[in-house]
């Protein structure tokens, strides 16, 4: 396509979103709800194509020299699209988030005033490789009653055609207004500089990919932008610490799977209890094959682990590497914590109330952890149903982010008529 | 000064300000209460300084030529500074925003979660002519525990210098944290671009002044913006309206202060009532000033008035001009101000509860009314207490934004020992 069709398609597809989106207004939960599971029927009914179809980008993913931890990101097999569709039938059974009275209430005018949980419009989700978001985003934003706009890795791009064709169809059949789900067909990058800039169409960007990705769209976007955040998490051990809990939590906080935003980057431990406990903890990262960076006092404790430098302290490893520091005092820790940390998640383990509540209060935070480990941090942990990500910005969305951080809000406002005096 | 050394200056203010904002998190309600009512004694024990400081800036102002409405702004007398020591102690009364805790809950996972209001930290005001901006800005930032950085135009540059002065003293006295209030003093516009790209370190730019002075920050900025938004505003007659209470509201809104955002700027009327109101409707605007723009069915019915054009529907007078266009029926209405309004406050007026309902739901706007006027769309008359603004954006903040616009939340979590499975 040249550039000018390009950009005529995204504005028709949003175009078509917002009207779309004005409808959607109309849907009750009860329509909700079978449009949803319509769809999960539907991806089911249809697993052989959406396997088949799946099969044509794992192909070329692997003639493209793809790596394989990428191309199995790409692969939607029997126990997958199940997946895909128990996640539907998930958010189905989510409460509605659409129509909630936040507040109500008579000031002296005399009017009466509701604050009121409604959709934000049109959403546009910007996502790589893995085609499960197709369905899992639609779900979530259908569920608030926006209409969606899709636009998807090229890796992917016959998996998620086949899978729109599919779940639209089915969507479309249960009363879903026409052109509520829309998918932008070509891969070229045009159509997601365009998309990013249309605020008077669309309502908000979702991200879903690496940092780069999600950084350029930001500096980009006109169009406000929801995103995951980096997550270089601490955990705290403090000079009262229970040492066996103490250990469970670091061992958890780091192992359980080093891979995710929420797990533990750095260890900080007060310099009392050092002695006590990073010997045997070292030996049981050590065992599973994490690899310390310690500071200067860390080495005198335990020789073996590597020198950490100055730059450890602000790298999210995603992997099996830890950072662990010596720190003089709480204040020392928070402040490490505060200049370092990335908002995420942060944890103190400590048997002493005070010293926990002004960790909790002072660390600048999504979420603060006390005697717990920072992989708590989830949607579905924390019993809040689907999670689009954890942001660690403070405006909108803060900490994990589920289907209600899909809407915004409304007054309405019943007179008798009043007017300003 | 020199390019490098605006940048260090508003960095290292920025930077004394996110220390101090860690330093309020310690604070309590009645240690705010007790800083802003200082602040408030100190305006009014220093008032002949202030007035002999801003009569420079007025003086200078006049000299440059600005126009009278210009100078009008900046002038601050006995009354004014009485308003800003008034609106000192009104933000003092208002309840503490901070620690609220809007959900608490244990997931099955067993530990115990609580979401809690807590301060965004830093936040930059940007604001043009008004010195009151300086007092008013700093009190409800401060109310809500944030380090505040203000910026102020280089026509109050003497005003402004002097009130910080004399607050800043008032309230550090008091025991607020040394660097919560940082002024830029530099007129150069370079500070502001500095400023608005410290994502790092300022976690809010709430500009006030001109459409077109917001716009460049929004465009230019790294940091979040929180901002007043434009306001078209419409009010629709329907069918089955009650004439007189139409007549009534329809008048307050366009004329009781029509300088404003939530002024009526367009009156749609159903073409089944226009004969019978329009004629009385133009009589009593014409005799109040009102320049009437009509569509060619307007003019059928009243002769008199003016063609209304194309780029009328889409133009914020802020002055006595009124569009008027007749409608062909509840969906002609609704259809005209999701494209041409902006947002910000629209109203209907009808005896049928259905048609109400609709228009409440289907009209994508910040607050919607109905049998009242638009003009009721106010931080204070809500009875929401003082107000920053009415946002017409749909994330964070949408319409009247008050004090709780000021803070966000942070996960709190208690455990015992709890770790990922």
């Amino acid at each position: 396509m040249e550039a000018n069709q390009i950009k005529q398609n995204v504005v028709a597809r949003a175009i078509a979103a917002k009207l779309a989106s004005r409808k959607l207004l109309q849907l009750n939960a009860e329509t909700k709800n079978k449009i949803l599971a319509a769809m999960a029927d539907a991806i089911l009914k249809n697993k052989d194509e959406i396997i088949f179809r799946n099969e044509i980008d794992v192909e070329a993913a692997k003639d493209a020299g793809l790596s394989e931890a990428m191309v199995d990101r790409l692969v939607l097999n029997d126990k997958r699209i199940q997946e895909m569709a128990r996640g539907l039938r998930d958010v189905a059974a989510l409460p509605d988030p659409i129509g909630e009275i936040i507040a109500d209430w008579t000031p002296p005018v005399g009017v009466h005033i509701q604050k009121v949980k409604v959709p934000l419009g049109v959403i546009g989700i910007i996502y790589e490789s893995r085609p499960n978001v197709t369905v899992d985003a639609t779900g979530l934003c259908l569920k608030a009653s926006n209409a969606v706009i899709l636009r998807g890795g090229s890796e992917s791009i016959s998996s998620n055609h086949t899978i729109v064709k599919i779940v639209s169809q089915a969507a479309y059949s249960q009363g879903l207004p026409e052109g509520a789900i829309q998918f932008i067909e070509t891969t070229d990058r045009q159509a997601i500089t365009e998309l990013i800039k249309l605020d008077n169409l669309v309502d908000l960007i979702i991200p879903r990919g690496g940092e780069e990705m999600i950084r350029t769209i930001r500096q980009q976007a006109t169009v406000p932008v929801l995103s995951h955040g980096k997550g270089l998490c601490h955990t705290y051990i403090d000079k009262t610490a229970d040492l066996d809990m103490a250990k469970k939590i670091a061992f958890n906080a780091k192992c359980q799977r080093p891979g995710v935003c929420n797990a533990m980057e750095t260890l900080l431990i007060h310099k009392d209890i050092a002695k006590n406990i990073l010997p045997e903890l070292c030996g049981m990262y050590k065992e599973k094959g994490v690899e310390v960076r310690g500071c200067p006092i860390t080495k005198t404790i335990v020789p073996q682990v590597t020198d950490a430098k100055e730059t450890d302290w602000s790298t999210e490893y995603l992997s099996m590497v830890l950072s662990v520091r010596v720190v003089e005092s709480l204040d020392d820790a928070i402040n490490h914590i505060n200049k370092y940390g990335s908002g995420h998640s942060e944890a103190i383990i400590t048997k002493d109330k005070q010293a926990a509540e002004k960790f909790l209060n002072e660390v600048d935070a999504s979420a603060v952890f006390h005697n717990a480990s920072t992989r708590l941090h989830d949607g579905s942990v924390f019993g809040l149903g689907a999670e689009i990500g954890i942001s660690t910005q403070k405006l909108h969305a803060r900490g994990t982010m589920g289907i209600k951080e899909l809407t915004t809000t409304k007054y309405i406002v019943h007179g008798n008529g009043e007017i300003r005096e």
